[in-house]
């Protein structure tokens, strides 16, 4: 049984599904929901839904004001009337991803099996579980094809799969600094910052809530080593090089004297208070399992068959999901005689710059859209 | 009063100074040691000394096997009989770093003045004042001029410092993936790594030795993060890509599935039985506050009026000290008319190049130091 209902934790909806859901670890949960939001109008033909995808971080809020942050929604510059993701003319629909924690069943939630907090007891999942339970609420939406499936990074590799797993459901995929597989630098990141977390003692197992205490520092470490992946090199020199943080000279000890490490310590404070340990080991090992090239070309035939357009977009700057790896997915897709564009966006910001104000990466993105008919 | 000794605790010598050690910092230090290690002889005329100055995590073993890991000096390719730092030729000086912790004074020791570990109470010290000590360490030994002062990553920075503050000591400097300042993403990391010991309950503000427990956790992770960034993304791809460790299939958990899951927590592991964290801590800020333009520029006068012969090297696949940083260091050195040698070194191993059988860097450096009469 499905039902839609308001979401009475957050703005937007809710679809509950009491049913199995089997996960490619061959686990299943036994009932789990979705939480998700919506923008713009779905009209009568019903082809005019635009999926977005979230990154690791993100959540089903990319426009508007974010009730998590109090401030523009993670895309509010993509997404908007007028906007590149024009809710004018597209019907957006943004889930939380399986395993997150804004609202869709994930490792905080109770274990319907136990009546406890799942913790580690939750299955591990895959991008494609979270494509699985997408394609769910798409169904439930009334909606037979998608016009797009748009996302970056960890978004990125849910498009990627929507198109492998499910091509008969999708007109269009924009693909913004991803990767057919995650590198293995990439899950050295992944692993350094899952081994903050499980090696601050708060963590217990991922036990934390019933104990009411949080690996707090263990979290915070791990979202500064990942935030220093996003930026450049040279977005580090512009944005800070080696000013001081309000003060004249070295302090000569271990506080704040540079301005960076003043904003690294921020990134890492905050982001505790808006997101669950236990959900970021779950989400950055689905990160690590992608690998997605054989199933894109296994399916080959339905992919041509459904005529997919493909976007895909990297940015000069970004070392965390080169170039290199998006011109990868055009030599694939271009392998099987898919219909693919591509665009390397100049910009000096890094992988972030996915979610900055790049006129160049909008036109391009806007453009594209407009020519799905 | 200075005097020499051997080291009961590890292979070599012990410099012994009763006397007032003045810092960058204003601070000073009541008495200090320095714990050093020779190769080769030094000539009757006291003219083939060379100074080996050693990176973040090394030590005053290079050459031979090693107390500390016993496996081979961490330089064992570079220094020895017949090697590029030829020790049929050359007396081989290798000193632990002040704020060390083998054997020279650091923040592990015992302060006179409370006849407590230092910890946090060990001031504050820059590069400047690891050179200093050195420059005390040669004058003990009767050392008025080196032939060349020698050094990778942090060992850099000593080198391009020996020149800057002691000019009439140095006849050559080779200065290998260095910098002139540590850049601000540098900063990111060393600081994602100090949070990582300092938000480790077990760091209790540096008193750790006292309570006999370590912040083996935080340091293991801030290894981990460093780690990362010694190798290149070409590295990991070519030493692990996505390969599994010792199955055939994802486990679906939060063990070791990957091959570079288990080299980081090995290298992790490993770390915390051999390096102090609050060494790192002081080892990582000296690095962040290193910025040496200013007292080469001051000091050009000396620095061309002693004919310092200068080799700047660098790898092409460092993006921890990448070429552009090099260049730097050598159109400073340019600018003010010193006698600078450059080469870019093709090598696809990252940061860790300097310590790895690299045929072409081994090349430049002996007959750079050939060419030194």
């Amino acid at each position: 049984m499905r039902k839609i209902t308001n979401n009475t934790d957050y703005p937007g909806f809710l679809l509950s599904c009491e049913e199995n859901l089997l996960l490619d670890s061959g686990k299943s949960i036994k009932k789990y929901q979705i939480a998700y939001q919506t923008y713009g109008e779905l009209n009568s033909s019903k082809d005019n839904a635009v999926l977005i995808c979230h990154a690791l971080t993100g959540d089903q809020f990319p426009a508007e004001e974010s009730p998590i942050t109090k401030k523009n929604g993670w895309w509010d510059l993509m997404v908007g009337p007028d906007k590149p993701i024009d809710t004018n003319k597209y019907f957006v629909i943004c889930s939380n991803v399986l395993g997150g924690c804004v609202g869709t069943t994930g490792p905080n939630d109770i274990n319907p099996e136990t009546s406890k907090i799942y913790g580690l007891d939750f299955p591990t999942i895959t991008i494609r579980d979270m494509v699985k339970v997408q394609k769910i609420l798409i169904e439930e939406l009334g909606i037979a094809k998608l016009k797009s499936v748009i996302g970056g990074s960890m978004g990125a590799m849910q498009v990627l799969q929507w198109a492998a797993t499910f091509p008969e459901s999708v007109q269009s995929t924009v693909c913004i600094a991803g990767s057919l597989k995650h590198s293995a630098q990439n899950i050295a990141f992944d692993e350094a910052g899952r081994q903050s977390i499980m090696l601050d003692p708060n963590w217990n197992q991922g036990r934390y809530l019933e104990l009411d205490q949080k690996p707090e520092n263990g979290l915070s470490v791990a979202r500064m080593i990942a935030h220093i992946t996003y930026l450049s090199e040279k977005a580090f020199q512009n944005k800070f090089g080696r000013n001081l943080q309000e003060k004249k000279d070295l302090s000569f000890g271990f506080g704040i004297d540079f301005q960076v490490e003043s904003y690294l310590r921020y990134q890492g404070r905050s982001f505790v208070d808006r997101f669950d340990a236990n959900s970021y080991l779950y989400m950055t090992r689905a990160m690590d399992y992608f690998d997605v090239s054989e199933e894109i070309i296994n399916n080959q035939k339905k992919i041509i068959d459904n005529e997919i357009r493909f976007l895909v977009l990297s940015f000069t700057s970004d070392w965390l999901f080169p170039t290199k790896e998006s011109r990868e997915i055009v030599s694939l897709l271009n392998s099987i005689g898919s219909n693919v564009s591509f665009a390397e966006v100049v910009s000096d910001r890094g992988h972030d710059s996915f979610l900055l104000d790049e006129p160049q990466f909008f036109r391009v993105c806007e453009g594209f859209l407009k020519g799905i008919k």
